[in-house]
């Protein structure tokens, strides 16, 4: 299978080499716009060509596969021109900042009979893998609350808010990991910079069950935290991905609220027992990730991060923006 | 001075330890409805009086003064009545739930020349104070943004919510390090009691000059974090209170955000340099808190912890709980 | 039963303070031979009795047991009067700093008939006790190595290197985690004091069987670190006493070495698994020794933390002595 | 300037990348004697030369330097080789396991007037560095005790024990800090391999002043720990090579040891003040260990880490040697 990447900017050389070192395909092509980027390419790869025009691309009939790396503005200009193509598609986190166009994206692919796929690479962590076992075994019980710190001192980026760059990964797991559809959110947020983009910001994400899932964003922190919590009736979990293996911690920890007979104080039985941490697949993620992406379109599948998980992501986010814009007013999903 | 203590409940025992030992001032009475409560007192402290009846303490000509750590629905008409009778009070936080009843008593201890003071201990300790003592000084510049999260596996509350019970902590530590007022509040949260107290809620605190403030509070967390960030324009301020003795870490990281000549585009100079962790004075908070009621009833001055914090306080909680109620509506204070 | 408590130094206050409200024990008398500490004693306890003469407590034949927290020079003599006088014994630890000494009053102890118990608290931990029902329990396999760091900035003693101070604490637990007797010590270290007393000082406990036991004790580090390494050929423990509540990790990890067929390599296997965390008794450990020593008396039993225990570990830091006088020379035990 | 690298096994690819990527060298050739390693240096460095026979390398007279990273056994002969041809030579730590054959070279480099270093990495780190700055401004005062632990879960190597294997950075460290010699090591140390090669061990290096040396050296713990604490009489440093930022730590604590008048007993004198985190240089060290070796070649000086620093690490470990064959005793150097 021979695929193209589009975009060699800051996560497109991780890209090329995951894809370069996999089997059953072939990296033909990478194209940027910039003759600096693609100057590094050749260095690096020498049997890879370059173009600074992704119509080449498109236009090669031997090109499969597309991987879509560029800015966020053009992804859905690309993908669907990818897709018009025949190609089949793997697009950067977030696919669009408006969710009618990945619906527009996920529509085309399937008439097009193409695969769409979005690189939530952190679904391929040996850590959240170890989640969504524990969840699906019943181990944890029902999720209650789910609780995710994402700061640190990070670049501004230019064309997006703190949330569009840092939730998606966060969201994406939220996700993953819970079935049950939100139904509303609220966020608040700042702007220390002159383009009004906030560079912190807070999301709260509502179920009708009872859960409620919380987000904290931030490009302007002294400190590095990635820390996620995850409470179930069962029991509760610490996701940690600042420490190097000891990235899930779970506390066989929880709390049990009835009422007493009379009805007129609740009681609260608080259990606080062991803690365990698993084991986890230390394999890289990206590569995880890039093998689905070319199982899946070989095998005629769907991949574990395809285009629906790519939208509901898009949906919250789209959400919190109004919901910023509105001083922080519920919107409905 | 003689002074009574109403109230030995989980925080009496601290507040009856730390009055004793105090020079200057003689624990007279003890009130509790609850006689087993009674009989440690008379068990630990032979030389003090106890009550089943407040009515003894508020009659008694020769107590000055009384301090109240009954459950906060109680505050009011027990620091209104000390008042009446002529004592100086000083009450657990928060207050009250209700503002408008806060306004009250302190127009009430004004009218009567008496003392109301509210026990925000955090403003006693060291690191609260040394973050204070580099705000002042002009090291940390103007602040951008206070973040804070308290959560553990707390006990639920009969009668209030998690922002009621934590956030008084934070937010009375906020109001004394900003000077600034905030214009408003949102907050959102969950229960997962019968009850329908939120177990589980976060505030964000609004201000014209694009600080923002945010708060986590949980009962339901199966770690203890205590944990928060200050950032200003020059340094910035990592305060984690579970940390034995380096509670506080300065920053030098900065980030100034600025636009290029065409203004077209942002550009963010940041900077890391060294951290700084400055020894505390670990002089206990609540032992400095007493001395201060003391002092300023001596004195006849205004203690650090005065009524208007008390009230400052409550304002911004008793808007949290409507913006819940509100799904999370931004409230004007 | 009757006990009474010579010395009220710095550990004495603990040692009333437990026995006070241990039931089926009254503590009837302290002494000490300074007059301001019998005052403190006197304000925090007015029913116990004080004399600035042990001899009033070895004199009253109310008195059933004495527990003696004095220097460390003194315990013989005190010991030696109290068993003869018919009383039951529980002294600090370390016994004394000659072997023989304590060898004779354990012999004593059984002409007499009486107990004779050490303090070795930290036996009486939830985390020692849990290390031990692991190694019962055959999970952590043969123990290959123990390795023990306590270091912080201490008091520099004036009558004992800091390995009498600090060591008898670990090798007191690494006595009771393991059956084997060791056959040879090696130590170093240095004084940085005129006294020549050792302020920092590192142990090595040699095994027939392979194991290696290893301490490090300081009192001149700026952080203060309470860790053990206990290695077994099947699990590892991680024993770091200053957590507040995660102080036990059990790691899975291993390693297995074998010979190659040609017996011309060595082939290592390596295991690294999943680590779990106990949950511990957090019942104070010194509670528990005292009941030991009521209880032991009582049932005409032997405690855990017998007379025979605190010979070895005096047996081990006197060859210790004689090592780093000797340049670190191995000294038979 | 021609450089040559012989042997490409575990450090092999970190020297050829950091060579390749420096400016004013070429590196020329890579010899391995397994082809498979071969094999990778081609499809990585296609214009690189590579040779399974060294010789080929001592017989180019276009190579102006050779770097030895082969297994340790091989060093001597293949330095004397490059060296008695005619080229610079680098060799990785240690240089060998006999001090007399390090001396050889030493004195063989100076007859045929080309440089010898040795390839002690860590002198090159912003941590050591910063340590380094400090100890020669004053601030951190005498040093009186030096303390290392280094321990993992690490590879048992097959032809030298784990002091050989490990201890090299930090006796490197050590003397580069100090510029006092040791006069004396101590040694203990266990097998739990069939080969009988210390896989735990422990030394004491003595020095005349007073100032001890501590190495603590595992390959089998179950968690990994790289610290270091430096005392001296003004500060103390605590370099913890885990953190990713916060290596280094100062403390301003101390304690000054004095007698009182009548000389009758000690008086310490304690210090706990701030503590200061300073930034470092984050260069990778190899990429400045490499400049210092062309630098060096080029300007015809002594780099940083020449190769009497490699002696002196030699003879430690050569002593520490005899020491645990001789139940450690005090090898004098």
């Amino acid at each position: 299978m021979n695929i193209a990447i589009i975009g060699y900017g800051y996560w497109g050389p991780n890209l090329v080499r995951n894809f370069f070192t996999l089997e059953k395909c072939n990296v033909a092509c990478v194209s940027d716009t910039r003759a600096e980027r693609l100057k590094l390419v050749n260095a690096l790869f020498p049997s890879i060509r370059t173009t600074s025009n992704a119509d080449d691309i498109f236009n090669d009939a031997n090109i499969d596969a597309v991987v879509i790396a560029t800015p966020v503005s053009s992804h859905y200009q690309l993908a669907k021109k990818a897709l018009l193509h025949g190609k089949h598609v793997l697009v950067e986190k977030p696919v669009s900042r408006s969710s009618s166009e990945v619906s527009e994206l996920i529509d085309l692919a399937k008439q097009e009979n193409k695969l769409l796929m979005v690189d939530h690479t952190f679904l391929y962590t040996g850590a959240v893998q170890k989640m969504k076992e524990l969840i699906v075994k019943g181990e944890i019980g029902k999720i209650n609350y789910f609780d995710s710190t994402r700061i640190n001192l990070g670049l501004f980026q230019p064309d997006m808010n703190v949330l569009w760059d840092l939730a998606p990964h966060d969201v994406s797991i939220l996700n993953y990991l819970v079935e049950e559809a939100p139904y509303s959110v609220n966020a608040t947020g700042v702007s220390h910079a002159k383009n009004g983009l906030e560079n912190i910001a807070f999301m709260t994400v509502n179920y009708q069950s009872g859960l409620i899932a919380h987000f904290n964003c931030s490009w302007s922190s002294p400190v590095k935290i990635r820390m996620t919590l995850v409470g179930g009736d069962q029991k509760m979990i610490l996701y940690n991905d600042i420490e190097p293996t000891e990235k899930i911690k779970v506390y066989d920890t929880g709390y049990n609220v009835r009422t007493d007979e009379d009805k007129q104080k609740i009681l609260v039985d608080y259990r606080v027992g062991d803690v365990f941490i698993p084991k986890l697949n230390m394999e890289e993620a990206l590569a995880s990730m890039a093998k689905d992406f070319i199982t899946s379109i070989e095998k005629n599948r769907q991949p574990l991060s395809n285009g629906m998980r790519g939208l509901t992501v898009v949906k919250i986010l789209e959400a919190a923006e109004v919901s910023i814009k509105n001083k922080g007013m519920e919107v409905l999903l």
